[in-house]
């Protein structure tokens, strides 16, 4: 009898057509398509852990999953088998084999988000997928300054719910937008860290961040939302398909013997 | 009665769902999808002149289209008329007014395009659309010094056919291969402007330095390929999706009087 391994995959997928990462009674997710896809390779039912339950349209380029499976061949066999499998919408970029108690989400240390908007008259037809369109010009110096308001440990419930219990303290160490160098002149480009983040946090971050670039809130409003702990002062949460999960951080990286 | 006016529009479209720029007998195309829009908001029947006319898949941030129309309202109505009316995958990103004899095509001193290709193991899913997925190492420099091989007049014969009549010569001014800051690092850009291309002939030039990459040509082979003029010495085309016409030239911006 063959004895189970864990392994550990980095996982891409465009959030488009997905109801979200987490499995569901009905309708098409990304934690349903890989447990598919690996019932599929081994004719057994495969439960995987995620490092961060995305909503629904919310895409990843660093997802991190892990999964205990009994298999006879290659590592490599098995990644190209599950890239053979899974969908055109996920990828698996990277596989190792990895320690029996690892979990992807309690032993990540961070996470990274990339929040992009295009901030132009009219739609980028090759980014509508990918960045929220706000035509109004936004004053990125003071959206920057509201930023480094959100540094450092705070209760952030004012900008979410935790997915579990009622400890909405979190410790932020990025927060900045930056416009990339590239063909695209009127992108922006979010990244924001945590150890861990709320319910919906960065989307309703990154709505209230944008009134600021929209001179409808001040970075003192930003400070004074803050403080005052209470999600219903928190600005519309920008939509869903300008989010990426693009990296998890783990103390150090799970030990492949394979 | 309302006189003509001639107007030149800048056009993005993500070419996946298209069989071209060109309108056809029969299926989805750019021209053809322009055309009518415009006759949905005219009542009549408007044909536009293209500069560039790319292939089914291939992508444009940057073509140039030109038309006659008698329109009542402002510029800027007819602009917010067309993005409302085209679909989604078509955005007209400037539009302005020109003089009676402007021809996007005939008039055009250069054409910028840019190739992207993603170069790893697996797919980039977020990318899948836009880039062509090689995952063989490519040795980059071997590629930028055969370009260099393609700068100046030459007849590229043995990269693509002219359009029409039997003059392939061109000049080329720019090809090199970049690697861009940002997310993925895998993402390679290849950029060439000439005065004007052959049919296929950059997907040809890509397909043939990608060869080099691989080290399977030499830059010397790349130099004979181009000394034989001969359609048949070119590799495979690269694919249509890497393909981005970015940019079209004017000797002098089209006049504007909106």
């Amino acid at each position: 009898m063959l004895s189970l391994q864990r392994f550990c995959a980095s996982v891409e997928y465009d959030g488009t057509d997905f109801l979200g990462y987490q499995i569901q009674a009905q309708g098409r997710t990304v934690q349903g398509e890989i447990e598919a896809a690996l019932a599929k390779l081994t004719q057994s039912a495969v439960r995987i852990d995620g490092a961060g339950r995305t909503d629904a349209g919310v895409h990843a380029t660093g997802q991190v999953i892990a999964f205990n499976l009994a298999w006879r061949h290659t590592q490599h066999d098995l990644h190209r088998a599950l890239n053979a499998t899974l969908p055109h919408d996920i990828v698996v970029s990277k596989l190792t084999t990895t320690n029996r108690d690892f979990h992807p989400r309690f032993g990540a240390v961070s996470r990274t988000y990339r929040y992009q908007i295009v901030n132009r008259q009219w739609p980028a037809v090759l980014l509508r997928r990918y960045a929220w369109h706000v035509k109004q010009p936004l004053d990125v110096p003071a959206m920057n300054r509201a930023s480094q308001t959100l540094l450092g440990q705070h209760d952030f419930a004012s900008f979410g719910k935790p997915p579990q219990g009622n400890n909405s303290v979190r410790h932020v160490t990025q927060a900045e937008w930056l416009q990339p160098d590239g063909q695209e002149p009127s992108l922006l480009n979010f990244y924001i860290t945590a150890n861990a983040f709320l319910y919906r946090m960065v989307r309703n971050i990154v709505g209230t961040l944008v009134q600021v670039g929209l001179h409808h809130l001040t970075e003192a409003d930003v400070a004074d939302i803050l403080s005052q702990k209470n999600l219903r002062l928190s600005a519309p949460p920008a939509p869903a398909h300008g989010l990426c999960l693009i990296k998890v951080t783990y103390p150090d990286r799970p030990k492949s013997n394979g």
